[in-house]
C-alpha cells in the first residue's frame, strides 16, 4: 500500500479508518495532496472527487444523512473551505455529522502574502461543534525555519533526540485532537472542522506507514435522562385532557409500527406529522396547513393542547408555529437525542432519549384515554378538508397544484423522495404521501443552495431509487450538482419551472410590478435542457396534463442515463389557484 | 418615492446614499424585502438582481475593483449570507471594499427552530474589518413580545413617551454603527458586514420617510508616515548598491509615466513587474519567472538586493518568493495605503503613502545611480530569454503555450483583461503584455470560485471592453456567473479547455495514474457549448492553430450577444511543452 510520507496525513487517515468513517469526498488541490494520497490509496475508503466544494459538501451531507454516520470532506487551502459553509450550516441545524478536513499552510506562511491562504482557523464559528488546528509535523526544513513550536536546540549532540521527543509530543497532541473532534461529530451528530497544516514537499509517498495510532473506542450517542423526569412526565400526561404530538424531520422507521398504533389509540391525543417526519398512521394528521389554515380563534382555543410533545428536526409549517406560539401549551416536551428547540417559547422538558425507546417505556405506564372527543372532532375536520381537497383538484386548471398531485401519486414504490426548498416542500406538505415513500428536505437552514447535490449524495448511497422534486431557482442555483460522475442511472429529477421564485408570489409582496418581477420573483427564461445535454441526463418536458401523464407513464422505467423531467407551469395562475385553495377547503 | 415602512431599512438606505454607495447587488429573498424595496425605489441606486449569492458577491467585487469605491450586497437570512464568504475573503486579501447588508430575524427567533435562520452575527470572522449587529426597531408587536431591548413599561400613561425615547436611542445606535462600518470599509478598502434584523410585516411601504439621518463626512484613506522615516529611507537608498522594486497587483495608472521613467533611469535598480501590476516601461522586467527560473545559486547571490521595495497586492511568482526568502534583502519597504505583507520575512518599513506620491517626493531627494551595472547585466539576460522565448514558440506544437501567445497578442486595443486562476494567470505571466491592456486577476485568495463573476462585474461597469481568459475547471466552477442579465454584448470569454486542472500536471504529482486523473487533474469531457446556448452566448471553438487564428480574426467584432471561444488543447503535451520551455530558455 502507498502512504503519504507526512506523518500527520497518515495519522488523520488511520484514525478515520479506525473510527469507521468510510466515505470521503475530495475536491482537487495541491495542499491537500497528502490527504488525497492517503485516502485514495487505502481500499477501506470509498472516495469521491467533486470539484465545486459547495456541491461536494452537500453531496457529503446527502450521504451522511442516509448512513447516519460521519462523512469526511477534504479540500485544499484558501477559499475552497469557505464554499463548504452553506452545507456546514445545514448539517449543524439538521444534526448531520460532517467531518471537514482542510489542508492548510504552516502557520508562518499565513497572512504574509502567500497565495491560496486565508485565516482557516475556526472559520465555521459556532456552526461546528468542534474546531481544531493541528500542529505541523517536525522535519528538517521546519527545524531550519525556527517554527514557533520549536525550542532552540542547544547542542548538536542531542538535537536528534530532542527532535524525536518533540515530534512524539506533536503526534500525541494531534491524535488526541482528531479523536476529540471525531467523537464530538458522532456524539452531537453535527459537523466538526479539523484544520491540517502541511509543509512541502506534499507529494512524496512511502510503502509502510511511519506512525501507528492508539486504539480508541468508537463512541455512540448517549441517552441522558433520569427516572424522576419520567415520573413527572407520567403525572403531566395523565392530567392532560388535550395532548398533541408534532413531528418534524425524522429518519424513516424511527418509531415502530405497534408503538404508532398505541399512540393512535389515545383519543385525547392528536399527532400532527410533517411530510419530512416519515411517520404514517391512518389516525395521524399529515397536511397540517390544510387542516389548520381555515381555523379561526375559537377553533384554535379548542385545539390548544395542554401538553405538546415534539419529535425530530425543524418544523416547516408556518401556520402551526403561529398557532402554537399564540395558543401556547402548558407543557412542551422535546423527546430526542438532538438539541431541543424552544420553537413555541414554552419548552418545559428535554428528554434525551430516542423517541421509540421513550414511547416503548412510557406508554405502558400511563393511561390511554379512549373517551375524549379531542381527536375525533379533528378527524371529522380532516375528513372534510380531504374531500374538499379532492374536489378542488377536479376543478382547477393545469398548475403547480395539479402537478404536485400527479407527481407525488406516481412516485415509484419504496423509493426515496428528496424535495427542494421552498415552494416545492410547501406544496408537498399539502398532499398525503404514500407510506412507502421516504422523504427528505434540507430544512436545517431551508436554503436553495444545495438540494440537488444532497439528493444526488443520497441516491449514490441508498439502495432505494431516488427522485428529486425541485423548483426552477433552486435547481439552477445548484446546477453544478450535476457535475458528478457517481449519479446512478435510476436517479430522477423533476423540475417545476414556473419561470422564477414561485414562493415570492405566495408571500405578501408587491406583485406584478417590474421591481417585483426582477428583485423578488427573479423572472427568467431558462430551462434545464442544455444542462441535461451537458451532463448526460435524458431530458423530457411537459406543459399540460396530457403531456405530463404520458411522461410519467415511462419516466421511472430503467434507462441508460439518469433522467430529468421539466414541467412548465403558469406563474400567475399558480398563485391564484393556491390562494383559492385555502378559501375552498374552509 | 416609495420607502419601506421600517425605519431601520430607511436608515440603511439613506446612509448608503449619503455615503455615495451607488451600486447594490441584491439576491432574492423575503426577509430582505425592506432593503430591496428601499434600494430599488430610489433612483440614486443602480441595483442588480443576482440569484446565486456566491456569484453576486464576486460580481460586486468586480464592480468595486473598477470603481475603487464600496459596493453593497443585500441578501436574505439563513445560509444565503454564507455563500458570500469566498468573495469576502478575496475582497479582504485584495483590499476591495464590499458592504454586506444581511437581513436577519429578530434575536428572539434565532436558534429556536425557525426556518432560514443561522447565527449570522460575526459570521465572516477576521475576514471583514468591521462587523455589527443592528438593533431591531421598536413597534407595537415587539412591545408585546417583550423584546430583550425593552424595559417593562410601568404605566400606560408614559408608555408612548418611553417608547419614542427608546426608539430614538435605537435609531442613534444603528446610525452610528452603520457609519462606523462604512467608514471602516472605505478607510481600509476592505469588506465589512452589517447584520440587520427585521420583524414582519416586511412588505409595507410609505410615501415619505419616517426618519432623517444626520450628516456624516465621506472619509478618504489617510496617508500616515513621518519625515524621520523618509529621512531614514534616503540614507538607506543612497547606501544601497543593488535595489529592487517588485510590483504586485496595482490598478492601472497608479504611477505617472515620468516617475516610471525616473525610476527606470537608475542603473542600480531593477523593477520586476507582475502581469497584474499594470506598470509598463521598456526598462522594467515583466515575465519574472522567465527571467529567474534558470538562475543558479551564484546568479541569485549576484541578484540579491540590498534594498527591496514592494508595491501593490499579492505576488503570483513562486520563483521570486523562493528567491527572496532565501536571499533576503537587507531592507524591505512596503509602500502603499494597504496593509504590508512580510512575504520575504524581512519587512523593515511600511510607508502608508500612495506609491506615486512617495516616488514623486522621494526621487528628487536621493541620488540616481547612472553607473552601476546591476541592471544592465540583467537586461542582457532578459534579452537572451526573450529571444529564446520567441524561437521556442516557432518550434512547438499547438498547446496551451501557443494559445496564450496568440490570444494575448490579439486582445483588443485599450481593453480590460481578466484572467482566471491558476494555470491561466501563470501562463499569462510568461508573456509580455501590451501597455494598453489593463490586467486583473483574483489573487487575494487565488481561488477558482468566482473569476467569471468578477470579470462580468468589471465588464458591466467599465467603459472599456472586457475579455476573460480562463481554464476549464475555473470556468465550470463559476458557470452560474452567466446567469446574469447585465452582461454587455462586447464581453468575451476565452476558455482554454485541456480537459481538467492543468495546474496539477505542472506541479510535482503522480501523473498518469487513475488516482491522479480523478483526484488531482479531475479529468472531464465537458465543454462550454451547452452553457452558451442556455445563457445566450455566441459559441465558437478551435482545436488547432489555423482554426484559432480564423476565430480570433472576427472574435472581437461587434455582436448581438456576448461571445465565448473555447480552445481545446492536449493536456499531456501542454505539460511537456511547459517543462521543456524552462530548459530551452536557459
Amino acid at each position: 500500500m502507498k502512504y503519504s510520507k507526512i506523518p500527520l496525513s497518515q495519522t488523520v487517515v488511520a484514525l478515520c479508518e479506525a473510527q469507521n468513517i468510510q466515505h470521503v469526498v475530495i475536491s482537487p488541490g495541491s495542499r491537500n495532496a497528502p490527504l488525497t494520497i492517503g485516502f485514495t490509496n487505502n481500499k477501506f475508503f470509498k472516495c469521491y472527487s467533486i470539484v465545486d466544494e459547495r456541491c461536494a459538501a452537500f453531496f457529503a451531507l446527502g450521504i451522511a444523512q442516509q448512513l447516519n454516520n460521519p462523512v469526511a470532506l477534504v479540500c485544499t487551502s484558501g477559499s475552497a473551505l469557505l464554499n463548504y459553509y452553506p452545507a456546514i450550516s445545514e448539517a449543524y441545524y439538521s444534526n448531520i455529522p460532517l467531518v471537514v478536513l482542510s489542508a492548510d499552510r504552516p502557520k508562518h506562511l499565513i497572512d504574509i502574502g502567500d497565495g491560496q491562504t486565508i485565516k482557516q482557523k475556526n472559520v465555521f464559528g459556532d456552526h461546528v461543534v468542534y474546531s481544531t488546528n493541528l500542529k505541523l509535523d517536525l522535519d528538517e526544513e521546519s527545524v531550519n525555519k525556527n517554527e514557533e513550536e520549536l525550542p532552540i536546540f542547544k547542542s548538536i549532540e542531542n538535537q536528534l533526540e530532542r527532535f524525536l521527543g518533540l515530534q512524539k509530543d506533536i503526534q500525541s497532541y494531534n491524535e488526541l485532537e482528531i479523536i476529540n473532534a471525531l467523537n464530538m461529530a458522532r456524539l452531537n451528530s453535527r459537523p466538526i472542522h479539523i484544520n491540517i497544516p502541511f509543509n512541502e514537499p506534499l507529494y512524496e509517498t512511502i510503502e509502510h506507514p511511519s506512525i501507528t495510532v492508539k486504539d480508541y473506542e468508537v463512541l455512540n450517542r448517549n441517552e441522558d435522562f433520569n427516572d424522576d423526569d419520567i415520573k413527572a412526565c407520567e403525572d403531566i400526561w395523565n392530567g392532560a385532557d388535550k395532548k398533541m404530538i408534532l413531528v418534524g424531520v425524522l429518519p424513516p422507521n424511527s418509531i415502530e409500527e405497534d408503538i404508532l398504533n398505541q399512540i393512535a389509540d389515545d383519543r385525547s391525543l392528536i399527532v400532527f406529522t410533517e411530510t419530512t417526519s416519515n411517520l404514517n398512521n391512518p389516525d395521524f394528521f399529515p397536511g397540517i396547513d390544510k387542516i389548520i389554515a381555515p381555523i379561526d380563534d375559537s377553533g384554535f382555543k379548542e385545539l390548544q393542547p395542554d401538553l405538546l410533545i415534539t419529535l425530530g428536526g425543524l418544523i416547516i409549517s408556518k401556520k402551526i408555529k403561529a398557532f402554537l406560539r399564540k395558543y401556547k401549551p402548558k407543557h412542551h416536551w422535546y423527546i430526542g437525542l438532538n438539541n431541543a428547540n424552544d420553537t413555541f417559547f414554552s419548552l418545559s422538558m428535554h428528554l434525551r432519549i430516542a423517541p421509540n425507546r421513550f414511547f416503548a417505556d412510557f406508554l405502558p405506564k400511563v393511561s390511554i384515554d379512549k373517551k375524549s372527543n379531542y381527536k375525533s372532532k379533528w378527524i371529522d375536520v380532516r375528513q372534510k378538508r380531504r374531500k374538499l381537497h379532492d374536489s378542488y383538484l377536479k376543478e382547477i386548471q393545469f398548475s403547480d397544484f395539479v402537478v404536485f398531485d400527479k407527481i407525488l401519486s406516481t412516485l415509484p414504490l419504496n423509493s426515496l423522495l428528496h424535495v427542494g426548498n421552498s415552494s416545492a416542500i410547501r406544496y408537498t406538505q399539502l398532499f398525503q404521501l404514500r407510506k412507502d415513500i421516504s422523504v427528505f428536505c434540507n430544512r436545517g437552514t431551508s436554503g436553495i443552495d444545495g438540494s440537488t447535490s444532497t439528493a444526488i449524495g443520497a441516491s449514490v448511497i441508498s439502495d432505494k431509487r431516488t427522485t428529486f422534486i425541485t423548483g426552477d431557482l433552486s435547481f439552477f442555483y445548484d446546477s453544478n450538482a450535476l457535475w458528478n460522475n457517481y449519479i446512478p442511472n435510476n436517479f430522477r429529477i423533476i423540475v417545476i419551472n414556473n419561470g422564477g421564485g414561485g414562493i415570492f408570489r405566495i408571500l405578501p409582496g408587491h406583485k406584478n410590478t417590474d421591481n417585483f418581477d426582477t428583485f423578488f420573483e427573479t423572472k427568467h427564461n431558462l430551462n434545464a435542457k442544455h444542462l441535461c445535454k451537458m451532463f448526460g441526463f435524458e431530458y423530457q418536458s411537459a406543459n399540460d396534463s396530457e403531456k405530463l401523464d404520458s411522461c410519467l407513464d415511462t419516466f421511472y422505467n430503467p434507462s441508460a442515463q439518469p433522467k430529468l423531467l421539466e414541467i412548465f407551469t403558469p406563474s400567475r395562475l399558480n398563485d391564484e389557484i393556491l390562494l383559492n385553495y385555502f378559501d375552498y377547503i374552509k
